[in-house]
């Protein structure tokens, strides 16, 4: 018989561990929706033809494929086999791929839909996404994504609201954050600038690193690279910028005063800061120019988010991109975006324990079942219970008192109710606080059980 | 530039029927969680070891398969692929394939998990399904079950309690509904009687047909497929099976005498009308011994839910197994299970027009914007009616106002606020009431605002 298992890199949710997710994704999807956003879903399986070259060489070969259904090797004559090549095997024995991230089935959704959709659209999506990427420590093979995107409209209030939606999320989850702020448009100054325009990965390692190993050894790190002294001499003012956000901004504004580029967006990311302002933040908000995610993409405001206190990655990233439909045919279609990162979220709120008792679903009494009889005579008694919102079990058969309690243990059910004979003829519950040990005699009604618990 | 499709079977689901799919998926969750069941998730592939062989011949040639990731051909001799054996092929470069119901997986995970598994284990699971089957008028290749399933326990208390849920579920959702329920043991009692036991389809087939074509008819299809006139006889008593559901019973306690086993399924039925009784159901329940379905699993309980009100197949099923298990080597677990049919429960809703508007989400009011300087005068004042759990939206831009009316009109918007230079100076807020017309003018405070559109 054999032993079963599963894929490597995926994984089984047990109830705890679901009503945990639940937990957040609950938490994201209301938000969401205070804001407007409505939720869209879109098949797991795409065709290969939309999900192909949408996410670099790398990305191509850590799609799962789906073999084609019937008969697939009759279109294939004896030299293509013989040929063995994999590659061009797969693109003709697979039409379908699994979904790889929820940004391309997103802009092939507003593309085929373009004419039923109410724009500007706020959409949000929360599924899973599949990755044939080496399994390690946290990174798993399949996972959920839970972005948030609004297309057709070139207003920066949209970075605002999703500045605000990040804040309140993690708000609702308990968890200290720190948002990272950046503009595409500055890092192009800067390389503009710097007249480095093809290295701004470099550029943006640099600026990172002062605070690590300080100005000559991130000059040091820039000559190995090969920057020149005058291009590390006009990097200067970026490496050391320094202040609060204002203060940064200013000093942005004098050493990008010669990039219309970088002028621009540091005009944008003032526009986003003023109108944060006017709004009640929990998160702290930080200007970062060394902030750099999604280069090829993005062209506007760029974001990520921090756990104060936790050591994690960022656990939310985002940012505008000026054409996400246009590899679809739909030309001038601005958006922006953000995406939480749902299994890093739940590893800090772990970490940090976080996830509040009260909130996560589970059975709230256990009716011990002590005969038959017993049990026949507390089913309308459970079923009002059960009308007033209460979760509550009869444990289904007369098994072992002993047994019936530690199964309430052990599902960390936090009330058991004995009602055997004698409670039965006296019409009442004896009700067990299952933490404290605690028993009270109570009425068998419905509503005086559930004040008792509730 | 490629015009984008998405794979045939398969489906986009917009914000507005995912707020209608929604409300159907978070009604079984609430109503499963009130009856004390846990959610579990289990990854989207499985091993094809583990679903190979467990859905008939039928179901291995609709399971999707995944094309091992790297060089596949690689593991392949030239003579292998000169064969051109497309199943043998599979079996070697697909280890893993798409779930193809959820009780096969569910099964899989009580085996991995039994050590940690609190028996008895009440599991609900709610995730899509994939089967290669040609797409048709309501059949999908993707598509979402329901499924709760008690294993560890033979108490026939859980068929009740899934009975309750069947019942609650319809209830909430406003769907008038019938339950039908069997006993595989009775059926096997019947096929015993009539010394046909082989031959049991053809014999439920018959028994449903009564009532539309006549005992003469229905026993002039049995001759012409083979049955003997001593058979027909004997069947007859099952044929014309009448009456409530209790007098059914007696009935079947005469014809099913010489049968231990029909009288054991008698036994069992009984056992679960005694306790519907006893609780307030709001589905009908009805004896149907034509009832037959899963006849390869099921054990004990066979049970099925037809809509009253809608030309509909069977909208939700279910029944007890013996040995669900027992493919992965652990032996000795009963189980007994119901599955929700999510999309044609969701068709009979459109029908009847049961969806509540007040129940779906949704924007609830939109600020339109006529300036910048209003928009940014607005911002406190959206985050309090936010805090609130007002779902609220202010329109990005300050675009025409009739672009931004037709937006709110377009997403059904109910409430629209009109806050113009005159409004803010006087702390007041203009609101719309999309339906009527009517507008009223409001101080811009936020409970007084909810208060008016709650």
């Amino acid at each position: 018989m054999q032993k079963p298992s599963i894929p490597k890199g995926m994984r089984d949710f047990s109830p705890v561990e679901m009503s945990r997710r639940n937990y957040i994704f609950d938490t994201i999807r209301e938000v969401y929706e205070l804001f407007g956003f409505n939720q869209i879903e879109t098949p797991t399986m795409e065709m290969l033809s939309t999900l192909m070259g949408k996410y670099g060489e790398e990305g191509d070969r850590l799609l799962f494929k789906v073999l084609n259904s019937g008969d697939v090797l009759a279109d294939f004559c004896a030299e293509e086999l013989a040929e063995k090549n994999s590659l061009r095997f797969a693109a003709k024995a697979c039409e379908k791929g699994l979904r790889y991230d929820l940004t391309v089935p997103f802009a092939r959704y507003v593309v085929m839909h373009r004419n039923e959709i109410n724009f500007p659209f706020k959409r949000y999506q929360i599924q899973p996404v599949w990755r044939a990427d080496r399994p390690q420590k946290g990174r798993y093979r399949e996972f959920y994504q839970c972005d948030g995107d609004v297309i057709g409209s070139d207003s920066l209030m949209n970075e605002v609201e999703l500045i605000q939606i990040i804040s309140e999320v993690f708000r609702r989850l308990g968890i200290r954050t720190r948002i990272l702020l950046n503009n595409r448009k500055i890092l192009s100054g800067i390389a503009e600038v710097v007249d480095e325009a093809d290295r701004l990965t470099d550029i943006t390692v640099a600026i990172d690193k002062l605070d690590k190993i300080g100005l000559d050894k991130v000059n040091d790190e820039l000559r190995t690279k090969g920057f020149g002294e005058e291009a590390i001499e006009r990097l200067r003012p970026f490496i050391e910028m320094k202040g609060d956000n204002r203060e940064k901004l200013d000093r942005l504004k004098s050493a990008l005063a010669s990039s219309e580029t970088g002028l621009k967006g540091i005009e944008e990311l003032t526009y986003i800061l003023d109108k944060v302002e006017r709004v009640q933040l929990h998160s702290e908000l930080m200007v970062d120019i060394s902030l750099a995610r999604g280069l090829s993409y993005y062209t506007g405001a760029i974001l990520e988010v921090k756990a104060l206190d936790a050591e994690m990655g960022s656990i939310t990233g985002g940012g505008r991109y000026d054409n996400l439909t246009g590899i679809f045919g739909l030309e001038g279609m601005s958006g922006v975006g953000i995406s939480f990162g749902a299994d890093r979220i739940y590893d800090v709120m772990m970490q940090l324990d976080l996830f509040p008792a009260e909130k996560l679903t589970g059975t709230q009494l256990l009716f011990v079942n002590f005969s038959e009889e017993d049990a026949d005579s507390l089913l309308p008694l459970i079923q009002k219970l059960r009308e007033q919102g209460l979760r509550t079990e009869l444990y289904p058969e007369p098994a072992k008192i002993k047994k019936q309690m530690s199964y309430a243990n052990a599902a960390n059910i936090p009330y058991v109710a004995l009602v055997g004979e004698n409670e039965r003829a006296a019409g009442q519950v004896n009700l067990k606080n299952m933490l404290t040990g605690e028993q009270q005699m109570l009425p068998a009604d419905a509503a005086t059980i559930v004040a008792a618990i509730v």
